[in-house]
């Protein structure tokens, strides 16, 4: 099982390193000096491949799913671009990010911005991972009838992302604590555009567009497949980040393999809000005194009030809802007779495949 | 003739109003909440109307004389929102431009980054400016056969400008001055990837697009007009940029509204590199030692050399040259039969109107 995995990540790998070698020789035909265009591959060796690959595997995975069969090894290879352009897509967000939020690691190593020499050039450096992307479609995709639908997708899932890193930034400054702006529904909000769009509905939206499935349903004319995917994997998407902000409250760090950091960070995390909405006003002045504070003792009293309010036991009560709710929205799916004569159909195992590697994981 | 501008100007900024509020409408339909949409309004009002404007008049302009007509009101508008996703993109530049440079002012306003709460943030607001462009492409060109070719433009005339911003951020960093990196040829190499693109070659080819205007010439076989068109408006951009060069050397505050900071920055500048390429063995010492240092005795020393080796002879020279030369390859345009039967002439007005707002200008 472990082999099987780490086999698969190495055939993803095999794509990356041969799309990073067509961007790099596609700036260097435009006679780029060697020191600028050793910059950009190190910026792309350093930010895209380093991570844990999910979402580039899972349009791998979907596409699969989709087909029905083992992929061709053209179709392999294309649905491992359109991964990869995910993957960049992360990197362009993840490097701006840490920047902004003034982090320290990722992924275990320095962020990209602290690494000798760079610091603000990791602006630019994130602008041509994003770039990157319009390269790779171009080069692939262009004669194929999805074309226009995946720059889209693409173009409208990035503008989704900034809304939602807007909404957190001026939400949850990290040097201004104002609990007052935080709220349950304001989380969703945040979540559901910083985080759900990219992670979880681009990958498989593209996995569709790759196999043209269309926008209408061949039986059922009220029923979009892509609107249809989007209401199970927002919701998917939403329940993935809470699972996050709660490990991040208790998780051990060997659990996790980070020191949890939100409550020090005033992050706006489903921790806080749920407290928030529990706590009574003895309870609220200790938060609004302690939370953010880049202090031990202020982090301590927090997540005293944290236990207090039993947030451990609403998470547990979250997560078993949103489990069943989530399994009901999949089964709720017509099966059949989705896509061209019906040969493409927008499978349940689409969706339990995410579920199911997401469901009470503890890292 | 002062009032035809200014006339001029209004209308295209209502233009601004109009597509301004779209873009926030549709955010505003994503239920962002109200701080989140006014943090996104200020940004686009501060950033984007405020400056010459010449990238985005001049793609109504182009369209005008490429259609040898007055423009219906529908075309002017279309026109008008095709120059402001250019002027959204310059945006997108300048305000993620000034962060990476430390810029004190743009347009005689703080830089938005230094405005009240901003600061990094503004690599997110740099973010949502691009985001916006491919929002009002889709809204009102995605049933137009050009719109494929648009988005493509936009998106490779990005890429690039982040390359030539690359380049430029490593041969000129502001804290490390090491002008062994410097040439006239990568100076021209910069140039023409961060300005002349997105500034010369941008406008007239969305104008070509809208127009319809093909990539083949209906007659020339091996002409291409959207190649030909490049092959005069990158000369274009680079004689305007070492124009601009010169002008912040030896312009007086009064003449180009600010005081030229290039010798104390270390900016890879057209007249450094000249004067790099005829100095002595001591002035280059001279040079070595005093530029990019934040220090007016510095500065004059450098002055000194650059008036010694006669830059500003060089230059008119170099302008003179560059005026003849282009003035030729306007003329070597094929101008009849372009375009579909013949309709749509690729016109040498097109590029003389570029050409005569620039030379010899002061300012």
């Amino acid at each position: 099982m472990a082999d099987a995995k780490a086999l698969k990540r190495t055939r993803f790998t095999d794509v990356f390193n041969t799309i990073r070698d067509e961007v790099l020789e596609y700036v260097k035909a435009q006679n780029v000096p060697a020191d600028a265009l050793e910059w950009f591959h190190r910026s792309l060796d350093y930010n895209v491949p380093g991570g844990k690959l999910n979402r580039g595997l899972s349009v791998v995975d979907s596409v699969e799913i989709l087909k029905g069969r083992a992929l061709t090894d053209e179709e392999y290879f294309k649905s491992a671009v359109l991964g990869w352009c995910v993957e960049l897509l992360q990197a362009f967000f993840l490097v701006s990010d840490d920047l902004m939020d003034s982090s320290i690691t990722r992924r275990d190593q320095p962020c990209w911005y602290r690494t000798e020499g760079v610091n603000l050039i990791s602006v630019n450096d994130a602008f041509m991972l994003e770039a990157a992307i319009y390269y790779l479609l171009k080069k692939h995709f262009r004669q194929e009838p999805a074309y226009v639908n995946l720059l889209e997708l693409f173009l409208e899932t990035t503008f989704q992302t900034e809304i939602g890193q807007l909404m957190d930034l001026i939400t949850a400054p990290e040097d201004h604590v104002d609990l007052n702006k935080f709220s349950l529904e304001k989380h969703r909000l945040i979540v559901v555009y910083k985080t759900a769009f990219y992670s979880f509905y681009l990958p498989v939206a593209l996995a569709m567009y790759y196999c043209d499935i269309p926008h209408t349903h061949p039986t059922l004319p009220t029923v979009d497949p892509y609107k249809l995917a989007s209401s199970i994997l927002i919701p998917l998407g939403e329940y993935f980040q809470i699972q996050d902000d709660f490990l991040d409250f208790s998780g051990t760090p060997e659990q996790i393999g980070k020191i949890g950091t939100d409550i020090v960070d005033n992050k706006c995390s489903w921790v806080i809000n749920t407290a928030l909405s529990l706590a009574s006003p003895a309870q609220r002045a200790i938060l609004d005194e302690n939370y953010g504070r880049k202090n031990p003792e202020a982090e301590k009293r927090v997540k005293e009030v944290f236990y207090a309010v039993d947030v451990p036991g609403k998470y547990y009560k979250y997560e078993e809802d949103a489990y069943k709710r989530i399994n009901g929205l999949i089964e709720s799916i017509p099966v059949e007779g989705l896509g061209a004569e019906g040969q493409v159909k927008l499978q349940r195992e689409v969706f339990t495949s995410f579920l199911n590697k997401i469901y009470k994981r503890q890292k």
